[in-house]
């Protein structure tokens, strides 16, 4: 069982369009996956889950305790602002500390809207991700032009598709 | 005008005292300086005020405004996670794009618990800040051992306190 | 006088003739620049001029002393290998320590021969730089595809030749 | 057969005695590793053996080799100027591209002098091997005043020594 992060609360993006097509490719490979999608997220947990209240958020403890049953991870990672969402990053400080991705494994795919890429995005995460003493799969795929290069549930452009497939491939045996 | 920006909204934090420190310091070189405090945000802004919902909540537009009047920031930053509170990166996503910290200046002081030090989560903020076209003054601070280093609002580790004073006073003529 | 730096020591590398049209450009604007080209460098530099032997080397104690003098510099980057070259962190590794770039200004341009660009590149040596305590101007152009975008020393495609007029303009006054 | 990377050019470098421990735990565990010492690369490699030159160098060549028929590596890396050493970086940039690294495993094992260590490094050296499609070992550790903490061939802080154990038999599985 791998777990999907769509590592956006925005409503309707292309973060969790392509966790659906990261889901359907798995399937393809015979493997089940879910999907944690950041906008279901409790809207307060920033305040009502972290810190003093780490653990005391009943909500937020059934994404908690994904995380804790899941060894292996998809992230699904949109550029903002030269770096990856903050509430990706406010959801990963609520993790049941230190151990939630200890000695298990990620794969890391940025997407932007620009050209120019999420390169700074996936770095920032995987030493997050290193930090936690997670095993980040050595291929990073960035894809940038997301509204042109993936429509309708599709990787349109050949290169990245094939770029994404391999990755993908590589990480089941991770 | 400077405004402080205490980087965590964590209650009774290490970085809220610092930025009094600073705010003291600046003080004594005859300088206003205001406290940007995210553990004030709306609980639920990471919902109610970004993307779609970009400007439309009044209680997280006296932060934007405050933001959009100021030339000078003064980041006091927490390590968490091998990077900077995710909340501080939320907050940043919900500002007005593209030119709240266009062309403007910044100083950036990072803390720790630990030994290791904040050098990451510095990088990353730089990274990001640059990307929103915002100047870095060139020397970051980063206190180890916050707690020992840093008590009753005073930096008693004389090296960190002179770097500190040396580092602020150039920020003041940057 | 600005210092351009072209960052490599390939031989007749995009990165010399960009650092030729910035020494233009600077022209147009009344100002004197002088292009220091790493691919003049000794050869043997990185084990005649760094550690046990550094100020050592006559030739390279040259550009040294061209770095000593400079108050403002264009670091010219090329990307290789997700980073930028080797050769150019081997240099500033045989500058005087610790005050070569104390409190100097600098503009960063990154290209790259492919459309993801010099992120990354850009990204680890502002760390570096910030490191030895440079100010380093707020916005870093990234040129990708730079056989395309840079043509007979222009920049032919008018978006980026418009950032980067703007960029040098700010630096001017930075 | 594990090759451990001592990353400088450094005479006499706390890089080479580290590599030799590490070369002496393996053999504790069973295992034979090789050193290869960046000091005894040709001392015009980053002129010779680069660009035009790759592959024309045969003493560098031989180094190329090593790498090519290796599998697994421990890259022993210490922080110069807020990063790795450059000669390292032009180490990486002459050999053979694009797969010397592709789907290979490294560790990474960062020392300093000073108290803050290596973090940057460290982060910078994982962004260019997963440019190469290299996996790296999720634990990265960090020896901050490797003179005190590492004397005689022995890692002396218990902390650390344990840290680096784990580390290491971790990277025996992985």
């Amino acid at each position: 069982m791998i777990t999907i992060i769509s590592g956006t609360n925005r409503l309707n993006s292309k973060s969790i369009e392509l966790s659906k097509y990261y889901q359907n490719q798995l399937k393809k490979e015979g493997l089940e996956a879910r999907i944690l999608d950041l906008s279901l997220l409790p809207a307060d947990f920033a305040f009502s889950a972290l810190y003093a209240n780490g653990g005391k958020n009943d909500e937020f403890n059934l994404f908690r305790n994904i995380i804790e049953d899941s060894q292996k991870f998809i992230f699904v990672v949109p550029e903002y602002n030269g770096s990856f969402p903050g509430v990706l990053k406010a959801f990963i400080d609520g993790l049941k500390y230190p151990d939630s991705f200890t000695d298990k494994k990620a794969l890391l795919v940025g997407i932007s809207s620009g050209i120019q890429g999420s390169a700074l995005a996936l770095s920032h995460l995987n030493d997050i991700l290193n930090y936690l003493n997670m095993h980040v799969y050595g291929t990073r795929l960035k894809i940038p032009l997301i509204e042109k290069n993936f429509i309708n549930g599709e990787i349109v452009d050949p290169k990245i598709n094939a770029l994404s497939l391999d990755q993908l491939k590589g990480f089941i045996k991770f």
